[in-house]
């Protein structure tokens, strides 16, 4: 299979589930900006902004902001997050099935983020998925009530 | 008042307008990283993921995306766009009422990014918005045959 993200969604390539569900997936970076940087992708392969439906797009967004949500509530003590698309190689996307970063970021981490193209590794990735799994569902449950 | 985007959006404050619904407005960012740096604004004044609600943040990426559609349209001939959220102080948000950003991106424009926050100033801002609310007329017209 060419596509990284396709094969990680078939099971075919590990990945660090955050949260899976009929439509999308989300999983940790294997190459974080910061600790608890996640990637969701949708199920169905699409491109960039260009060919994927805005319906997607928004259930990409929603996800994206209960991770986010997440990561503040989470033993990771995100002050804030920052969220992108990289729609096309001339915006930095690397892998052409689309997804949404989320990065978590904590006050006063700005020398280390700006330095992350060197230093993208987490030293307990395991550890990390377990903190946002567990406070995602923490969300989930505020949001049912 | 004390929010610039409020001030924007209640007409008390310039800007240079992409876009304006009933829900948000779409005005150019005052410091472009690139040309055609455009921020999409809720017209209900919330600060971040915390408090935004689901429906209104899917509805800022829904326009982001028609945008970011637009700018590869348009006379700025963007080969791609970096969409971004800063939630919160950490994440470098800098006006306390959620925006989400369409920055337009080319081909081999990585350095002047790079540079971009010493650079951040559009020779023409009037003919910018003039091309994106242009191509963004063709976009939506596209999506409607």
């Amino acid at each position: 299979m060419s596509c990284v993200f396709c094969a990680i969604v078939a099971g075919e390539a590990p990945a660090i589930r955050i949260h899976e569900d009929d439509d999308q997936l989300a999983i940790l970076d294997i190459r974080p900006f910061t600790r608890g940087h996640t990637l969701v992708i949708p199920k169905i392969h699409t491109v960039d902004l260009t060919d994927t439906p805005a319906r997607t797009l928004a259930g990409m967004a929603a996800l994206g902001q209960r991770i986010a949500k997440a990561a503040r509530l989470s033993g990771l003590h995100a002050d804030g997050n920052n969220i992108a698309i990289n729609d096309g190689k001339a915006a930095f996307q690397t892998v052409f099935h689309i997804h949404l970063h989320v990065v978590p970021r904590r006050d006063g981490d700005k020398l280390s983020f700006a330095k992350g193209v060197l230093m993208r590794r987490d030293p307990d990735r395991e550890e990390t998925g377990r903190l946002l799994r567990e406070a995602l569902a923490k969300v989930d449950t505020a949001e049912k009530d």
